[in-house]
This record gives structure tokens, C-alpha cells and sequence, in this order.
């Protein structure tokens, strides 16, 4: 390996799930330690960690978590806390990797953990509406709300249907019924999305992502002591506004545009060159956008069932990136702080070959994409194989 | 200036009080358009913005603030929240920095901002308690209960009382009657202090920081159009155990000692050299530890008087730098978010003779302390007057 290269060196993820008895720190426990025997190696060569959490400060008064963090490991380094909504696991990712690229650091701990289930369902819906603006909050629009408006807009203007969106669901809960880690692990079909309940029309609640808590870490390293790692070749953040209203599209995610226009081009590779995609399908509707924006189809081409069965695992003839292997935060779940690790976790599995059953054929190139919100904030990441 | 300096270019904070009539909003808008004035710049030169921000979440529903920032200046590029408590201003400063550093930007604005007055003192002092551990919220402690155990352990310990801590709150509200954007501007006596109510024995009203309202802004720049600039020769962060119980010391904040010690070493200066420190005194004993701490007099000498008065504005024959020109966060208050990064724009607008009616008189090197909690997270950064 070159020696200017940074690379993911190693990644573990608890559970997926409704976890009852477990705690925030249980999960930071297990999380850390999961990383370093699959990283190899030991906190006393970790520099600086990064945390990603967006929701223990409303959910449980706890804020301050690099502390916790540096209490339960005994540890005295540099600990950051990074906040931005559903994308504050890529977003840590984001500042780890800048982190250790300032200070020519060997390895820096990316985490991100979310508790959530041991609140009511209402309370965490309300929390998650922190997200959004002040005035969405007041007009009663929780997050299922928000995707509603943009899902309605996408449908009536480019001619789709709720079955269409259903599509996606189905596809992701057959990637996540090969993934252990997964909270869903049952197939679905069409006919079920369907037939699901209306959270907010047109999604049904089989179009959403569920309440989940689980951990996930990563560490990034310039000095690796695995031999399993995946080259960092760009990660790159932007923001839009935080309403919807003061958009300039309804149905297009500005914020990830303009996050993998950045990321291709310090890449320098193309959208049609990526093998395998991790996106955020917080809603149905949002991977749809999420295809579009990265550019691996044409605006308007998302929802076609000709390309989402491109998207499966071992399609024939391809020309589109495997999406969401993981299960996606549909079928896999979607810890919050946690989901924009498990994101690129799932890609340095496929780029290492370590995805087990749902380890895709060729895999050179990845891509890990986080939103935040209802698209005031993305990250995009991409991967590559160790080719030395 | 040479190619390789990253400087401090401008700094802006609103007026710091109970400003009922402001909202967060407000506050952020104040705060950036102020300093796009202070740093002869414009936001479209403006490359990232880190944002500290510690109780929106808990307080008003409000995460996802880099969101709102980029919706109320119409802006797409990278915006982070960076929570550590009571030291958020001082760790977004931090990473701004290094992100400056790893991405050769021109320039990153850092921005804290903290809106508490509108919640009851209550809901106030149990938020604020989130930055203790849950066997510390649940045994009842608030901060203050916090610190009165750090007190009472150092005035046994070496043989202190209550009106040697005093002597602190005294010499900042002095301070703080010379700056115009200080909550306090009223000057008291040490009598004052000993006949304000006990909050937490030993420490009465007048030994803690008020709740406040209130904006700051800097920038860090390395092509700075302002004429008026300081270099940052370090910016060190160190952690701690969130709790005080499992602290191998209650007289002692590691976290500021490590942080100072690598501050120090990178900036290859010691601390006789330092001419003003803006340091942590959210109760007047944390700022006695801050002057043992950060290395400025040996342990248990932090009390005696003989030291503080050293540290006043103007006093003669000091050897130590003077101590809080701004009030600390005593008089000028502590906005939570903001309290860092207006302890750094302090430092910064004495080493630039900006600083009116306390300008110190030789001022050649400058010191920002910034804790969270009760010692589980601490920033020590380093600026020198620009002698180019």
C-alpha cells in the first residue's frame, strides 16, 4: 500500500433491532470492541474518535459523550461528538477522515450508536422532528410527513405509483433477510407493501424505516495493521435548506448532488463505475431520489422497476451498482447516529469480501450515501479495493 | 504573513445577557453578519462553518442546525455541529482548524450560539446536567452540587476559604465593568460574595456563571483579508471520565493539564510567556484550577491572593498573564455554545489592541481554556500577536 493512502481498516456493527436490554454504553462497548479484533489491533494505538448520536440529549439528558466515552475505555485522547440529524454517522465519518489527514494520525475511531426503542413510539417520532424546521414542526409534519409531500410530488410528476415505490421495500427486505446483523430479516412482497397501513399518504408504513438502536464502528486508518482494508478515495458533505418549502425542488435532494458531484470528482471515477451503493432509504421514496441524485439513473428513472431490479443482488446484465446489500435502513434498521457507519461498513465488507451470503461477484468500486432530515444535510463516500 | 500561517481574521459576539426579545435565529444572524463586517469578508468566501451548539435539542426541538444555518443564508456548503458540553465552542474551533488545515481552505467561519432564558431556571439546570454521568444526574447533582465537591476538596486540602474564592468573582465582574457586551457590568466586593446565597456549599450565587443568551463568531483564515489578525500557534483538546468519582484526583482537571501540555509543546512557548488567558471559571474554583492547570502557578497555589491579583488589568510587577479580561464567564456569562469561541475572539482582540477599555498593554502571546462539564472534555488554544 502507498504510503499516502487512508483506508478503512476494519468494521463492526451490533445487532440491529429492538434491543430491550441493552444501553447506550452496552452498545458503545460492544461496537468498540467488535472494531478492534476485526481491525486488529488495540485502543492504545487510537488517536482520536468521533461519535456520531443525535438523539440522547432530548431522549435520555445525556449529552457530553465523548467523556462517557473516554470513562468507560480509560482513555484520555481527543473525543468529538458530531450532530447532523440522520446523517451524523457520515458526517463523523467525514471529520474523522479530515482529522486524521491534518495531524497525519494512524487511526482514528469512527462511532455511531443510537438508542431509541426504550422511549414511546410518539415521543421519538416528535424527537426525530427536531430535524426539521421550527415551522414544519408547529405545521404538525413529523418525518414520514415530509417524505410524504416529496414522494406525492415525485409520483404526479413523473407518472409513477405507490406500487412502483413498494418495489424498493421489497428489494431491500431480500437483501436484509441474508444480513444477520439485520433488525428485518422476513422477504416481503408487493401485495404486502401494499396492503400496509398509511403512516402518510402515499407511504405505507412497509415504505418505512423502523425505530431501531444499535452501534456500529469503523476505523480509519494511514498505517493499518489488517490486511483486510479499502481505500478512502473521497468523502464529501454538503447542506441544503432545512424546510422543504424553501426548496427548489421537490423531488430532488439538492445536498446529495452536490455531495457525489464533489466525491466523483475527487474520486475521479463515475456513477457507472460503482459496483456496490449504500443509500439512504429512509422512505421508499428516498432511495428512489437517492439513484437520481448520485447519478446512476436520469432524473425521472428512479422509480422504473427495470432499473430497481437492476439493484438486486446478482441481477443478470446489470448496469447499475448493487444497491443496499445491507437491507438498507428499511430492512436492516436505521439506529440513527449509527446508520451512515453501517453504510460504509457495508461497502468495506463487499470491497474486502466479507459480506458472506450476500457478497456481491465484482466489487472494485463503493458508495455509502447519508441524508440528513429530509435532505438539509448528505455525505457521500467512495471506496475503493486494495489493488496492491 | 508567511504561505504556512492559519490565523484568526475577525470576531464578532452580540450583546451577552437575557435577551428575551432574541431568538436562536436571531442569534446566529447576528453573530455571522457581524463578523463578515469585523473579518472585510463575504459569505460567498466562506469555504465551512463548524457550529457549537450544546441544549437546542433538549430546550426548543432544535437539532439539525447546520440545516437551518445553511437555510437562513442560502448556503450548500459543509456545515458541522460539534456538541462537548460545556466546551462545544472550543472543540468546533478545534476541528475547524484541522478541517482548514487538511483541505488548504481559505477560509472556515466557527460559530457558537446558545438560547437558554426562555426555559425555566429548572429545566435549565437539568439539561445542563446531561453533561454529567446518570449516576451523577441520578444522585441528584447539578453542576453546581458538582463543583462545591471539587471546592470543598480543595479548600481542606489546602487550607483555603470561601473568601479566597471570592477574591475570583470579584477581580471579573471588575473585569467585566469594562466590556460592553458583558452581562454583568456591575462591580462587587468580596462581602458581596460572602453574603450571597449558598446555591451549593461552598459556593454561593456569586461564585457561579449566570444562564445567558448569546452569539460569537470568529474566523480562521489562511489568506485573511483583515489587516487585523493572530496566529493560532495550537489548539489541543484532551478528555476525562464524565464522572468526578472516577477521577484519580478532585483538585485536579486532567483533562485541561493533557490539553495544555500538548498546547504548549506544539506552540513552543511556556506558560510565563502567555500575557492573557481567557480560562474556564464557570465557578469562581474552576478558574483556581485553571491557573494551576494550565501551568501558571504550581499546584495549591491558585487560591492565594497573592496570585489572583496578578491577574487583574493593569496590576504591577505581575509574572502572570491577566486572567479573564472579558469578564470570563462570571460577568460576560456563559451562553454555553459561545462561551469558547468568545474566549479565543477576547485573546484575539488584545493581541490585535482591539480591546477598548481593558486593552491589556504588552500583549504578545494569548491562552483559551474551555471545559466541558465538570473536566470530562477541555481545549486549551494558543494565538500570538502577528509580528510580520
Amino acid at each position: 500500500m502507498s504510503k499516502s493512502k487512508i483506508v478503512v481498516s476494519g468494521y463492526y456493527s451490533t445487532k440491529f433491532g429492538e434491543l430491550w436490554n441493552r444501553s447506550l454504553s452496552d452498545l458503545i462497548i460492544e461496537s468498540v470492541e467488535g472494531l478492534l479484533v476485526e481491525a486488529k489491533t488495540s485502543l492504545n494505538k487510537v488517536e482520536a474518535i468521533f461519535f456520531g448520536n443525535m438523539l440522547s440529549g432530548i431522549l435520555e439528558n445525556n449529552l457530553h459523550l465523548g467523556a462517557k466515552i473516554a470513562e468507560i475505555f480509560k482513555l484520555n485522547i481527543p473525543i468529538f461528538r458530531v450532530e447532523s440529524a440522520c446523517s451524523s454517522g457520515g458526517m463523523a465519518f467525514h471529520l474523522a477522515y479530515n482529522y486524521l489527514k491534518a495531524n497525519h494520525l494512524k487511526n482514528v475511531l469512527v462511532l455511531g450508536v443510537e438508542k431509541m426503542t426504550d422511549a414511546t413510539t410518539e415521543l421519538v417520532t416528535h424527537s426525530l422532528a427536531s430535524a426539521a424546521s421550527g415551522m414544519e414542526q408547529e405545521a404538525g409534519l413529523t418525518f414520514p410527513g415530509l417524505y410524504a409531500i416529496i414522494a406525492q410530488n415525485y409520483l404526479t410528476k413523473f407518472g409513477y405509483t405507490e406500487k412502483d415505490l413498494a418495489q424498493i421495500s421489497v428489494k431491500n427486505h431480500y437483501h436484509g433477510s441474508l444480513n444477520d446483523k439485520a433488525q428485518f430479516r422476513n422477504q416481503i412482497t408487493v401485495d404486502q407493501v401494499m396492503n400496509s397501513q398509511y403512516i402518510a399518504s402515499p407511504l405505507k408504513v412497509l415504505d418505512c424505516s423502523p425505530i431501531t438502536d444499535g452501534g456500529a464502528a469503523i476505523m480509519i486508518s494511514s498505517e493499518p495493521k489488517n490486511q483486510k482494508i479499502a481505500e478512502i478515495l473521497s468523502t464529501e458533505t454538503a447542506t441544503d435548506t432545512i424546510s422543504l418549502t424553501a426548496r427548489e425542488s421537490l423531488v430532488s435532494i439538492k445536498a446529495t448532488e452536490l455531495a457525489a458531484k464533489k466525491a466523483f470528482a475527487i474520486a475521479k471515477i463515475k456513477p457507472k463505475q460503482i459496483d456496490i451503493a449504500e443509500v439512504h432509504d429512509c422512505f421508499s421514496i428516498a432511495e428512489v431520489l437517492a439513484l437520481e441524485n448520485l447519478g446512476f439513473v436520469e432524473l425521472g428513472q428512479g422509480a422504473k422497476f427495470d432499473n430497481i431490479k437492476q439493484t438486486y443482488l446478482n441481477s443478470k446484465n446489470s448496469k447499475l451498482p448493487v444497491v443496499n446489500t445491507s437491507g438498507g435502513l428499511k430492512a436492516a434498521g436505521h439506529p440513527v447516529g449509527a446508520t451512515g457507519i453501517k453504510q460504509i461498513g457495508e461497502v468495506y465488507l463487499q470491497l474486502t469480501n466479507q459480506a458472506k451470503s450476500r457478497q456481491i461477484k465484482k466489487a472494485e468500486y463503493g458508495l455509502a450515501h447519508n441524508v440528513g432530515g429530509s435532505g438539509g444535510s448528505s455525505s457521500v463516500t467512495i471506496l475503493s479495493k486494495n489493488n496492491t
